[in-house]
């Protein structure tokens, strides 16, 4: 089976800050090009940016035109079929709704934390509640992560990646790539 | 058993350019920071950035000193930290003779790539080889990857992370994140 009905989301808002004060954080260049090869090699459906400043998605539009149509595109093919996984969209409400429509089935929200939450399902049973072919799309914060109101209101919420006691503070990029390795790696 | 005795290790040269010839790259800011959190998140003992360049070495020594002893350091605690574990090499053999000036012990040096060589070893092979407790480095290439000749003077060689038959273009710092979840993570 292959995992075009899973859908990664980068999420600009609404995301804490240091503060933890729900902010938009800025579109990060190395995180489409991480993200969209993340997606694209383990065969996922697409990469959402939910990016609601519109000054901000432009920005992204045109990183992305560059590698897509511009001088970016005959020199590295690899990254211009990663580019054309990614769709930016304004919310989260509008990102279900474009699934919803593309898919024709209702979407699955799974959301990643670096906190604990109750009810959290750890990697070995996401990766067997994934299994049953819904349309999931799960969800990667930027800034200080996903608010607690985005958290509760998914369907299911991954644990933290915890490998130690004293230090787990690893870049969206990083735990993305671990995420989605635990989920749908061999 | 800790793993202060395992060390990462991101290398500018020897690595391959696009053509296929043995380069030299520049730093990218990014991967000082997610490579060396990923490192401490796991507990290495340290990451090794292999720049020949001394001018590439002192841009990398700027950025680090903003964040361990400059403005950086109070408004991100957590990146001071990880910065710690940074130390620059101007080469391969540098770096190895550190390392065992260091622990007092011969280093073990693992190569990633994302290309076949004979005898690589598999990830569950690598996970309980490591588990030896000799002293090792896990190399990481950026560019188009480590040069042969890097590789094939290696201890161990691991498999390319292959997810489809299609596409396997990740960035180095998702390709680490993995491959260091894979050998240490539970």
């Amino acid at each position: 089976m292959g995992l075009s009905h899973i859908y990664m989301a980068l999420v600009h808002h609404p995301v804490y800050d240091k503060g933890r004060r729900v902010v938009t954080t800025s579109i990060t260049n190395l995180d489409l090009h991480d993200l969209s090869r993340l997606a694209k090699t383990f065969g996922l459906g697409g990469l959402y940016i939910v990016q609601p400043s519109h000054l901000q998605a432009e920005l992204a539009r045109r990183i992305i035109g560059h590698w897509e149509k511009g001088a970016g595109a005959s020199y590295n093919e690899t990254r211009r079929v990663a580019f054309a996984m990614i769709e930016l969209v304004p919310s989260i409400e509008e990102m279900v709704k474009r699934v919803e429509e593309k898919t024709g089935r209702e979407a699955r929200l799974v959301a990643t934390t670096g906190r604990k939450h109750p009810g959290q399902v750890d990697y070995r049973q996401g990766k067997k509640i994934l299994k049953d072919g819904s349309v999931s799309i799960i969800m990667f914060g930027t800034g200080w992560g996903l608010s607690d109101d985005l958290v509760t209101s998914s369907h299911m919420v991954l644990e933290p990646i915890v490998i130690s006691d004293d230090y787990n503070h690893l870049s969206v990029r990083c735990a993305a790539a671990i995420i989605i390795d635990r989920l749908f790696g061999k």
